[in-house]
Order: structure tokens, then C-alpha cells, then sequence
């Protein structure tokens, strides 16, 4: 009997797993709860309406239609049972001889998810399409506003969290108002939008070289963006956010803090697991990650992967593994290889983390990029970027698209993607408004 | 003082008004509902995920940035008041010196509005987005259903009404489940997708040349469609379409019709005009439209125009103008021009309508199109029609991209926006599934 393999989850992990079954004697199947593959780190080029979700999203069917041994299927996992071998999905359940979960992770607002309203995160297509929606709503809003006071909280954009999305997201508004929609207003200057970026630590990028990241700073900070270091949020609520310093150290100073009206927010600052590993019975982290041994396998189940964000590998150093794709991919595909020695009765192979470097964009045509001793910044940092992020977009057509939109965005400072549409879910129904009805 | 007009409506009818009034002295305020401007005429392509949202749209704004005169109200308008010469919004009002009238039309269900949560319409990018969503969805719901019969009528699609939009509609469906993902599934064949085509009249594109009609008729024969002519449609629900014959007289015939189990209902079948028009207290013909004088104006108020599909323009033969972007775009720029007339005391002008003919598409490569005494068909067609239709795509960046991806689906039968995303708005909640919430 040919052994069965599901897979859950149609990431980077996940995907580049199915890639590599393409010819094994394996039944495979690939389960994720959308229908495409979602090229996450170019999300908030769609929040901030330089892409078209179409840009960055490729059916899963289609990438792997030629491989006549990987099955698709559309659903939602909701446990799995490690002692049984079998996946649990609202509408049914199956079978597997071997499990590979890249489930990832989702936004976590520590404790508080009733900030999620009133400050969406971005790690789906649909909170990128709420945040465009945000942010367009909020400069007609202010065209409409008589009230000076209230018009400046409509115009002022807060981004939690001063890791590469908030980074990148908080560039991206800033140009957006301070090139794209700067001559589409007449009763107000979008140039006096305010876009702040608060961080509970004391640099941006954290896990960037120092160098580089205060390079990132400067180029916000000639933006326009009023990065705030060492701070911390207290509270959102739908009138904006409270913030209150922190001493370098930890401790709180300032009794009340600083209120800063903002009728935008955008939740950059956390992530936690999905919560599909706590079903498992197995040991987590902190972060509620899956601990794996270096085979990429759940100690006690040698049959069962976790790859990608999901996992919590930990480095000979005693580190753990960040949640970035190229970890994803790498995991992925070592996964697949290991149940394919395994299948045949070979041993497993410990994974091995080849770091090809990190890199962040930050506006139109300045970036970071660092690899090993390679350190990029500015322009040739952005073509590093640029190059990579391209090359690794997954369907010949998307690359072509977005290539195609990028010089067209880069020469008339344009953004293709300007529309208000479509309609809030409704876990975040409460402030959005409804454009036109 | 600089007279003001208002513009409600950024179709092709306001924007072409607006265009024409840019170096005017006059002091013009575009409104509409949506911030962008839909090349409606495509809009089938989205909902059969040939084409992104961002492809057929663009920002009103950024079209008319570089009018200093002109200004763009994102808003709902519910009422005028001709006498008061006001114009009122949900969150304000716009007094008025000339008004040109704009908002076009809706689809109808002839009285049964219940229908529309089984059969949604195609007149909003929304519409489209709900379409698409249920069209891929019913093929992923045929990957999991087991009962052969309940998988038949998933895999049904019904389009109500033979105009071009449902011709075109059925057309891309049959491609899209033919050719498009006939790959992309393991326990079904979607080539055995089975699409049909409900027309009441006897035959399809009844304003069109009969031998091109028929040229169509045949083209979406050979694509698989199942066209049934002298149809009608007695009820919709959730589980499918009852239909019954009638005689070419026009009495039904059979007692009980036949009941066409469909999982997807498409409704292409009539329009009403826009309830604004309802809120002047003017003339209105039977589909609710504004009866205009031939220079544009409402009897009895000579600064107040229609244009476009809102309009009800009797020709010298006493037929009326279809409601086509040609004539809409042709009486934008003819009401723009006599209210500058006007502004200046100069009499107005009567509105002569240049027919540059009419065209249609059916699947891949072929295409009807007839101008005056020239009828292309077959290939010919399609070339016409692709011409045109990328000539009048508002933006660069638009045609470049929809060419792209023409280009790219032509040699790969690929559809780049396969993606289920989204929620469906209120209105149409009862049926659409979410996709993996």
C-alpha cells in the first residue's frame, strides 16, 4: 500500500513539502482553508494599495496540478490526532501514515484580543484588504471633515511594532500620502498625514545588525514617520491609542501616559502560534510553537513534521529559529526528505538552517539587506530586496505583474491598487466603515 | 460667482462630463458611492477570475487629479430637490447651480427581490467578487462531495438572461471549467461542468444583427452551454432554478415546468433604474428611467441633466437608446457641453447619437461585433472587441496590465485571480459560504 502523507497548510513550508513529493511513491494530500498560496512578505504592498491580491496569490491547484500524486483539498483543521494518525477537519477527517503541520502563526495582541477591532494585523489577504479599506476610508473621510481637531485624528496612521512589516507598512503610508493621493484632495494636505511608529524596544528591526537598522530609522525618519522607541501601548480603543514610556530597563514612567487620536491603527507587534498545535498534547513554547528535534519531528511521534513558523527548532547555539520563509522553505523541504528515507526504511537526516541573510524595504527605493558579512543599505539594498522578493514569487505571471506594477509605481509614483471595497469580517465589523453601502 | 455643478455618478457618463469640463469656469463636484470609476463592460472577466478588481477599476481621483476645478465627493446620495437645486447625502447636501444626473441602473428581478441572495447580479465590483467566490467554491465543494447527484448540481451553473452580459458570463464559465482548471482536480472531471443559458425571448442578443446572434448561439453550443431559448424562469432558491416553457406567443406551456438543479445562479436578465431617479418627482418610463428632452434636460427644469442608462432619450424613430457606454459617454460630453453653453447664455444643443456599433464576447477567441453595415465574426470578432474594449480602458497602467494577462490566459488557458477571498456582503449572506473563516 503506498503510504498517505497530509500535509496542512499551503505556505512556504507546506508548499515547498508538496514540491518536493512531486515524484515519490506517496499518495500526498494538502490541506489549507484558502485556495491559494499567499506570498506573505509583499502583503502590506497590498494594504497600502501598491498590489492587487491577485499579485500575490496563486492557486494552490495550479501549482501543483502536473504533480498527479498531491491532492488539494479546501478546509479547516480543527485538532489532530498524533496516537490515531488522523487530521481532523470541520467536514471530515483524514487518514495519514506521515503528517507534515505548517499551519504558522497568526497575530497575538497578548491578552487583549478585543484591541483587534479598532488594530487588524497583517498576516492574511483579508486583513491586507481591511487596511486598505482603513486607510483609503480615512483621507475621503478627511476630505468631508469641517472639524480641524477631528480631521487630524482621521489623518494620523499608528503601527504597533517596529519589526520589517511595521517597518514596512509604516513607510508605505507615509509615501502613500506624502506622493500618491497628494494632488487627489482639495480640501485638505494629505503631505500633513502623521504616521507613527511605536516600538517597546529600543531600535527597530531587532534581529537586523545594528548598522543597518539605524540606517532604516534615518530613511523613516526623512519620510516623515515619527518613530517612537522604548514605548509602550496601554490601550486602543475606536478614539486611538494610549501609549506610556518605559526606562531602558522595563519599568513604566510617566503616570498617565500620552494619548494619541488616531481613527487608524495597524497591529504589527506580535505573533502566536496557531492554535491548532495546542490540540496536540504535545510541548510548546512559549509562543505556543511546536518543539521539534532536529529531524523536524514531534518528539515521541516519528511520524509527525512541523515546519515553517509552526516549529520551534532550537539552533546548537541554544537560539530558535525565526519565523521568516526562507526557514519555512528549507524546513519544508527537508521534511518531505526525511519521509521519503523514512518510507523506505532509511534514517532521517538532522535539518540544517543555511541563512541566506534578511532584508526590509522601507519606502520607494530605499532598503536593507544583509547576508552573512554582506551588508546592503539604500538603493542597493532596495535592489537586493527587489530582486529576491521577485525571484521567489511564486507563478511566472505574478512575477511579471508585479514587476510590471513596481516600475509603473516607481516612475509615476502611482499606487494600481487605489479601491475601496468589498465588506469587513465580522470579527472586525464594529469600527470599519462601509463604502457606499 | 463661478456657477457650481454636480455631478452624481462616476460611470462613464459623470466622468466623461467631468473630463469635459476641465479647463471650464465652473466649479464641478463629482459624487459617487465608490471611489473608483468601473470599466463595467469587463466585469464579467472578474467574476470568472480572468481579471483582478484593480485591472477594471481606477481612483476617480487620480483620473480627474489634474482638474483644479473639479473636486470628487466620496458619498451616498438619497435624494434631489430640483426646485431647491440641492443634492443630499446621507452626510450632507450639495446646492447646485447645473446637475447632471448620472447613477444608471441595477439589476431587477421583476419584483421577486428574494431571488437575488440564490441569483446575484453583475453591476458592482462587489457582485463580481460574490461570483467569483461562489463559482470557485462550487468546484471545491465537487472535490468533497461523495453522493454523484448532489455533485451534479453543484457542478450546475444557471445564467438567467441572454443579453451580452450573460452570453459572455456562460461563455467564460464553460471555459473556465473546460479549459482552466480541467486539471486541477482528482475526483471529478470538471469538464463535466454543465452551464446553461435561460432566455426568455427566442433568441440570444436580441439588439444585435440576427446571423451574428446566431454566429454566438453556435460558438456557445460548441463550448458546452445548453441554451434554452422561450424560457422562463418561475422560481429560484437555494437548491436550484424551476424553468418553464412558454409558446413563442408567449403562454406557458406544461403545467409544472422542470426543475433545473443548480448550486450557482447567475442573474443577467433586466435592469431598473437607479432609485434616485424615484426621489424627483419627474416623468419616469416603465424601467423606471428619467425622461429627457433632446438636449438632456428634465422637462420644466433646463439646468438639471441625465445621462447615460438613467436616461430615457427617445431617438427621432420614437425607439430609446440601449444602455450601452457608448451613448453614455457620448451624453456626458454633450451635457457638459451645452451646461457650459448655458453658463455663458448661449442656447443649448439637441444630443444626436453616433452609433459606432456594438460587440460582444463568447470565450476564448471569438467574438461578434457590427458597426452600421460591417459584422465581424469568429476570430475577427474577438479582435474588434479586444480592441475596443483595451482603447477605452481608463488608466495606462490598466491596459498595459489587462494585456498582459489577456496575453498570458490566451497562451495558457491560466486564470490569474482563482482566488476565494472575501465576505459576502449582508444582503447575500444567507447562501455564500465562507471560505475557511
Amino acid at each position: 500500500m503506498i503510504p498517505r502523507v497530509v500535509i496542512v497548510g499551503g505556505g512556504f513550508g507546506g508548499l515547498y513539502a508538496a514540491e518536493r513529493f512531486s515524484r515519490a511513491n506517496l499518495k500526498v494530500t494538502l490541506v489549507d482553508r484558502y485556495n491559494y498560496h499567499l506570498f506573505q512578505p509583499l502583503l502590506y504592498q497590498v494594504a497600502t494599495a501598491g498590489l492587487s491580491p491577485g499579485d500575490i496569490a496563486t492557486p494552490i491547484r495550479s501549482i501543483v496540478s502536473g504533480h498527479s500524486n498531491v491532492e488539494v483539498r479546501l478546509g479547516d483543521v480543527t485538532s489532530v490526532d498524533l496516537k490515531a494518525r488522523k487530521v481532523k477537519l470541520e467536514d471530515g477527517e483524514l487518514d495519514y501514515d506521515f503528517l507534515i503541520l505548517a499551519t504558522g502563526v497568526r497575530h497575538s495582541y497578548f491578552g487583549k484580543d478585543h484591541w483587534e477591532r479598532f488594530a487588524p494585523g497583517l498576516k492574511t489577504l483579508d486583513d491586507a484588504l481591511e487596511l486598505r479599506r482603513r486607510i483609503l476610508t480615512a483621507f475621503e473621510e478627511a476630505e468631508v471633515e469641517p472639524d480641524e481637531k477631528k480631521r487630524e485624528a482621521i489623518l494620523t496612521f499608528v503601527v504597533v511594532g517596529g519589526g520589517p512589516t511595521g517597518v514596512e507598512l509604516a513607510g508605505a503610508i507615509a509615501e502613500l500620502a506624502r506622493f500618491t493621493v497628494a494632488r487627489d484632495y482639495r480640501r485638505f494636505d494629505p503631505r500633513k498625514t502623521k504616521v507613527m511608529l511605536v516600538e517597546a524596544g529600543d531600535r527597530v528591526l531587532g534581529t537586523f545588525d545594528a548598522g543597518l537598522a539605524a540606517h532604516a530609522l534615518e530613511t523613516l525618519k526623512k519620510l516623515g514617520v515619527d518613530v517612537r522607541l522604548n514605548v509602550r501601548v496601554t490601550n486602543i480603543d475606536e478614539t486611538g491609542v494610549m501609549i506610556g514610556g518605559k526606562a531602558p530597563g522595563g519599568d513604566a514612567v510617566g503616570s498617565e501616559g500620552e494619548k494619541v487620536a488616531a481613527r487608524t491603527v495597524a497591529w504589527a507587534a506580535g505573533v502566536v502560534a496557531s492554535p491548532l498545535a495546542r490540540t496536540l498534547g504535545v510541548e510548546l513554547d512559549r509562543a505556543g510553537r511546536i518543539k521539534v528535534q532536529n529531524d523536524l519531528t514531534i518528539p515521541g511521534f516519528p511520524t509527525a513534521y512541523v515546519v515553517g513558523d509552526l516549529a520551534c527548532f532550537t539552533l546548537p547555539d541554544g537560539s530558535t529559529l525565526p519565523g521568516l520563509a526562507p526557514p519555512a522553505m528549507q524546513q519544508g523541504a527537508h521534511a518531505a526528505d526525511n519521509i521519503m528515507a523514512a518510507a523506505l526504511g532509511h534514517p532521517t537526516q538532522p535539518f540544517e538552517y543555511w541563512d541566506k541573510g534578511t532584508m526590509a524595504t522601507i519606502g520607494r527605493a530605499s532598503g536593507i539587506a544583509q547576508s552573512g558579512r554582506l551588508k546592503l543599505s539604500g538603493f542597493l539594498g532596495w535592489c537586493a530586496w527587489l530582486f529576491i522578493h521577485i525571484l521567489y514569487l511564486i507563478g511566472f505571471r505574478n512575477r511579471i505583474a508585479v514587476m510590471l506594477q513596481w516600475a509603473w509605481a516607481w516612475f509615476t509614483f502611482g499606487r494600481s491598487a487605489r479601491l475601496i471595497t468589498g465588506h469587513s469580517p465580522p470579527r472586525l465589523a464594529a469600527k470599519a466603515p462601509e463604502p457606499g453601502k
